[in-house]
């Protein structure tokens, strides 16, 4: 293992997030809040591990093999978390449990909450909060792996370990191009939004902290009661339109802001508005009863719909007093998830859609078994291999859905709410069902199964096999 | 399509039906009830249109194809549990929906049931309800098979698409053969069984309908409180192992019968062992805090772990009333199930423990991609195309379990018991959670529902793709 390496690297990216961090500082300013010496005091150790990093991985070779890239993904993202929870620590005075869970919630971009009273703490602390979504969602790791030809360390081939969602085509062969271009469309986006919100009557703190939980799909309000507090069906509609936008490609998003509207001719991004038109629908229709009116309905069922699909987890409606059908749609949603090369969490549309074509010429092929069918995405045959990892990674999802539920429910906790707990943070959602539904949240678990769930977002995040396989006996071998 | 021969062998399987209702004639008999007319108006009625069947079919071509294979079998289940719910409408006056939900839930041996108070029904009745367990257990498709020869009818190959589940390996390279072979081993372990629960207090009737269920992994009992009515820890243990032995390969069994103890031998059963003893380990300490002593947390534990696993469905204790933990097993284990070869239903062990050991041969791929893992059961490579309709299976698995509980739930049902419904009709245990909960049953559901899970029950025991298959467009074209 090239362990100078990641040591170099993960320093830099720590050096990086204290960069970023110090963005909270103004807010801290505006708002005369006393958090100036605590993120101070970050942001120096910060730079200084990052100092230290370079100076120790000063001879380390630029190669990374595999299992390096596996273990430098995971520990990047555990060792950042870490880092990132310091001023929940140092501020708000938050256990460390606490602190990791909700800076792992952000960094992941789940958005569960052990937060009781959100709007009591400063805002320069929440503005970090949602700040770790933004970093999380278009992948932190990614933006290094842009910026480190700068610092002259290039040529990593990391993105395929961090990337979001399995990768059907490519925008740039150069890697690092292509997390460029990925992250500029992404900027663009959450610009429009905040501009959107603004114009909505939110103040710049509120619209920037509500753009990153939905560019992110990561759904950390500084509300208690999420993005239903504003009460607006403009801001409402905003947010809606820019979690669906979160959860599509942001590969086919750069080619549309370049003019190539084209790429919208796209298979997964129609069945995924096919998947979401159609839930909204049937949602809307459902709970006519529990609105005035359709517009109403259509206004609440689209947002919640909208959010679950897309992982975000924003809340304007508590649906867990929704009929039982209108909830079932939402557990189902939340196995399904975003578009490969979105922000969104869970198992991602293209692979739902690709198993689905695959059951279909299963059975054709059980009708003629000498028939030849081929499975074609956007006129290109899937290869066969490619079709075996998908399978493989469904059930290996399902599986850890089913143990962590099974972990969680060890330490007293109902099966509704163990279920809804799994889902919700292994697919990056944030709400569940039960008692950590869209009024509550994760604060009143043990700490063991916060640790639990923590685990569980970095596994979803990282799909699953990144966690996995280092901790695979074999990984450690020779 | 070969129709005719359909019609034919249809009306075969009708008139052995009817052969074996009349067994209950003698219950009729021995407890004076009034139900003799109607047994022998429908067996009169069975035996004709076997008859007529003969004729029409006579100059039937013996050939069958594949498509001709998938609707002879879907057929034939829905027509005789048609013709099987004959009796409860002539009898206890049930509507159709009812009679043909207890009848396909009785065949399939599933075990759900829309009797509110079981024992106020004549035996003679209940007897022919248990029955429908066992004919279907081991798939009286398979017997009709096997009867078939000697009606002069050879060569008929159907097996595959009705024996219970995927099988690796083959007694004998004649079907018909192996129908026999396992047969044989069904009715010698099923009088084994009648002969212990006979021993241990119980009438011929009690100890020939609770045999019934168990042998056939089905669940149905001629007492409302089901085994929990007899307060014996001697029948309670005597069921455990038999619902364990009906739920491991018959083909395994016969060859123990036959003194060939080789074959216990035999991975998927050690899997099967060691999952069914790591629950009712875990289920008895869970336990602990509910039942009086470890003895007791044992026998009740062991009991609803195995009964659940096997996709039994017998009852001793009311596991809704347990802890998250506990139940969240009990969840879990609903999507295991029985072995390949067995009469239990559900994904069967094999699927899921090829899934498992294909799962760490991706992890190791993902570490090592030049290595070349190949996947062995009992020392024989799994070839691919295997491992591709496993996970395809898998797949469609689930999204028929999530598509029922959507269906089930659209009609006011609340989401715990839409899940637990649908868990329990597919998988052919029969007790759900929540309101289809051990302790309850499924008379309240609107008749839609029950065709739902009528529907359900049917493609879980044929394994979906054969009821699947028919519904396919391609499947009428040419």
């Amino acid at each position: 293992m090239n362990y100078k390496f990641i040591v170099k690297f993960i320093s830099i990216l720590i050096a990086i997030t204290s960069l970023f961090m110090a963005s909270s500082i103004p807010f801290a300013l505006y708002y005369s809040e006393k958090t100036i010496p605590q993120f101070v005091i970050i942001i120096i150790l910060g730079i200084t591990a990052g100092m230290l990093g370079l100076v120790v991985g000063k001879d380390a070779p630029n190669r990374l093999n595999r299992k390096d890239g596996f273990l430098l993904v995971s520990l990047s993202w555990i060792v950042i978390s870490a880092f990132g929870s310091l001023p929940y620590i140092l501020i708000a005075h938050l256990s460390f449990t606490d602190a990791f869970f909700e800076t792992m919630s952000g960094f992941t971009t789940t958005g569960a909450s052990i937060l009781a009273n959100i709007e009591a703490l400063p805002k320069s602390l929440l503005f970090w909060r949602s700040l770790t979504h933004w970093l999380g969602g278009m992948g932190i790791i990614v933006l290094t792996v842009a910026i480190l030809p700068m610092l002259g360390i290039g040529g990593i081939k990391l993105i395929k370990a961090e990337a979001p969602g399995p990768s059907m085509e490519k925008i740039s062969p150069r890697i690092a191009e292509t997390a460029k271009y990925l992250w500029l469309a992404y900027v663009v986006l959450s610009a429009l939004e905040t501009v959107l919100l603004l114009l909505g009557g939110m103040n710049l703190f509120d619209a920037l902290t509500h753009t990153f939980g939905t560019m992110a799909t990561g759904g950390f309000s500084p509300k208690n009661s999420s993005v239903a507090y504003f009460h607006s069906s403009y801001i409402d509609w905003v947010i809606i339109i820019f979690m669906f936008i979160a959860g599509a490609n942001f590969s086919i998003h750069f080619r549309v802001l370049t003019g190539k509207f084209k790429a919208l001719n796209d298979e997964e991004l129609k069945a995924y508005a096919v998947i979401v038109l159609a839930a909204v629908l049937l949602v809307t229709l459902d709970n006519l009863s529990i609105y005035k009116n359709i517009f109403q309905s259509l206004r609440y069922s689209a947002f919640q719909v909208v959010s679950i699909m897309t992982t975000t987890g924003f809340v304007t409606a508590d649906y867990s007093k929704w009929n039982g059908f209108a909830k079932t749609i939402l557990f189902i949603l939340m196995f399904i998830g975003g578009c490969a090369g979105s922000t969104g969490g869970s198992i991602k549309v293209i692979r739902i859609y690709t198993l689905f074509k695959q059951a279909i010429n299963e059975l054709k092929y059980n009708i003629h078994p000498k028939g030849v069918f081929t499975l074609t995405i956007n006129g290109q045959i899937v290869r066969k291999n490619i079709i075996f990892s998908i399978s493989g990674f469904f059930f290996l999802y399902m599986a850890t859905f089913f143990i962590v539920a099974l972990l969680v429910s060890m330490f007293g906790v109902d099966i509704l709410t163990s279920l809804g707990a799994s889902a919700a943070t292994l697919g990056n959602i944030g709400p569940g069902f039960g008692k950590v539904g869209p009024v509550n949240n994760y604060a009143w678990l043990p700490s063991t199964v916060k640790w639990i769930l923590s685990t569980a977002m970095l596994a979803g995040r990282l799909e699953i096999y990144t966690v996995f396989v280092i901790i695979t006996p074999a990984f450690f071998r020779k």
